[in-house]
């Protein structure tokens, strides 16, 4: 008995699409490519991969895969050849704004195709690790059809019809993401005015961030909860920052990475809310910035 | 053959000092324990601890290990009973500024202590697991006699003769989780205007960013080389962030927390070194905030 696997075509063939076709074709894929410079091709077209000759031959695939740099760059590379969609089933891991993925849901809709945005929470390196994860949202049959397929980059989740939602969740993610990566800097420009090398804190920070994930699922409790009051909290007042921020200043440093962090702290504690727990920090974001 | 452990006192029996007191009394050291509010100290009695009627009573140990609410407390409970520190081993464990810990440093040698200063990165529950680290900087005598005493508590690190190194390192990873902590509120409020749950996020948070530990060693290793534009980096120009800026203004939620990190970004943008590496951020908080 012989399967005969479905075909997909991938448009961008930067660092991240690259790695998405090749694993497609290692896994037995009918691959074919295209980018906007042709010399990216080369390196899968020797592994296998079809090259397409411009955007029109990509697209004659039974999935179309989308991973270019922008909204803008997936409107000029489709829409010229927008005619051809009718009846294509479109997965988009271009990363866009939450609005972008829903104009382009409506645009490809308005296209007659089947329309499925992805967020990739990975790395090129990652990708088909147990440590990459693609979320979805937008079209239920194309994601249901092709979920084995997707499988094959990491973890594939879905979370409804609403194309925005993957977006939405990725840049949420990338949020904590480069904040956490802002903590770092900023920790590692604190000891490196003492002369301390950025690998040496780089390998704590390692080892203690990680290790406060449960306070993380606490807070989640807390804040789902919808009572900051509940015992057992570090509190607000606990919580001020001002060691830290006095400490960066003595080192010489921009102090504006933790003086959010202490103007959300102190929000809370000047609208009266000292006393309950650190996860209220979230109201001083939900809530909008003061004057 | 018996063993006679040296006893240890601890002045603070706070949710920290409570947990470091029990730890030693389980590690079968003569432990005597004072607290402002005596009847703190009842559980630590009832499982086998000594408690001393004031603070000068417990002076009379072999290592005396304060953990107290900040600096100023450690004064207000020492001041009366300095004149009782001649010859004798102090561990101060409260958090303090660098600049606290080298006053307590000077401040104890002027009354003949030996002194030791530590930072705790642990939180109570952590205390006496792997996961538990103590950083300490100050006598390197107290140190190395009582390293592995120490050990009992998790890890036991020592930074050097400058009493303030280890507050230093403790305040710059505190900076570290709290901005971290920061950033997964702020991911938590974006999804969390669109109905997802905190729980869930905190979940997919809890798996996504241990997983980015590797990048952190990588910006190190770039940093430490001192060449923000070695290849295989992402620039400094893809790493703007205005899809996470504008989502979360679209969601209705202060976009305080990531506009600190896309200035960082563009300071350096601005500066022409948008084809460098992500790594550079931290320039812009070494070199101070810009007007
Ligand atoms: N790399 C990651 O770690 C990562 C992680 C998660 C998500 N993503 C997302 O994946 C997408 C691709 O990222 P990447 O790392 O592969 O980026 P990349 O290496 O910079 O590649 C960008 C790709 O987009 C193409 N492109 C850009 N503008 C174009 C235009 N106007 N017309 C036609 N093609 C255009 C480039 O073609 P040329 O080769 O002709 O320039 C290239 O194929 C991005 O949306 C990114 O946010 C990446
Ligand atoms: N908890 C953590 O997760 C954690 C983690 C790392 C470091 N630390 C550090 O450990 C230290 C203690 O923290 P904790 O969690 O144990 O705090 P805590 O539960 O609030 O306990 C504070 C302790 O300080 C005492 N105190 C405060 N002001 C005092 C004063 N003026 N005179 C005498 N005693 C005073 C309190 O006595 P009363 O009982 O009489 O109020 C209590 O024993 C702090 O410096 C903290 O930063 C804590």
């Amino acid at each position: 008995m012989t399967t005969t696997r479905h075909s997909v075509s991938f448009l961008g063939l930067g660092e991240m699409g690259s790695e998405l076709a090749r694993t497609a074709r290692r896994a037995g894929h009918p691959t074919i490519v295209w980018n906007r410079t042709a010399a990216r091709a080369a390196a899968l077209v020797d592994e296998g991969a079809t090259a397409a000759a411009d955007a029109a031959g990509a697209l004659d695939a039974d999935l179309i895969v989308v991973c270019l740099f922008d909204q803008a760059s997936v409107h000029e590379v489709l829409d010229p050849v927008a005619h051809l969609l009718a009846g294509r089933r479109l997965v988009n891991l271009t990363t866009t704004s939450p609005e972008g993925a829903r104009e382009l849901a409506r645009w490809a809709a308005g296209h007659g195709a089947d329309y499925l945005d992805g967020g990739i929470m990975a790395t090129p390196e990652m990708i088909a690790t147990p440590q990459s994860a693609i979320l979805y949202s937008g079209s239920a049959t194309l994601f249901e059809d092709h979920r084995t397929f997707f499988e094959i980059w990491g973890g594939a989740e879905y979370f409804g019809d609403d194309a925005g939602m993957a977006s939405l969740y990725d840049l949420a993610l990338l949020s904590a993401m480069y904040v956490m990566f802002a903590g770092f800097f900023h920790g590692a420009a604190m000891v490196g005015a003492a002369g301390v090398p950025a690998k040496e804190f780089a390998a704590r920070t390692a080892a203690w961030l990680p290790a406060l994930m449960p306070s993380i699922a606490e807070y989640a409790a807390v804040i789902d909860g919808g009572d900051y009051a509940v015992p057992g909290q570090q509190s607000l007042h606990f919580s001020d920052i001002s060691d830290i921020v006095n400490a960066s200043r003595d080192q010489g440093i921009s102090t504006e990475v933790v003086d959010v962090v202490q103007r959300l702290i102190h929000r809370q504690i000047d609208a009266g809310h000292g006393n309950d727990g650190f996860a209220r920090v979230i109201e001083s974001i939900k809530k909008g910035a003061a004057a």
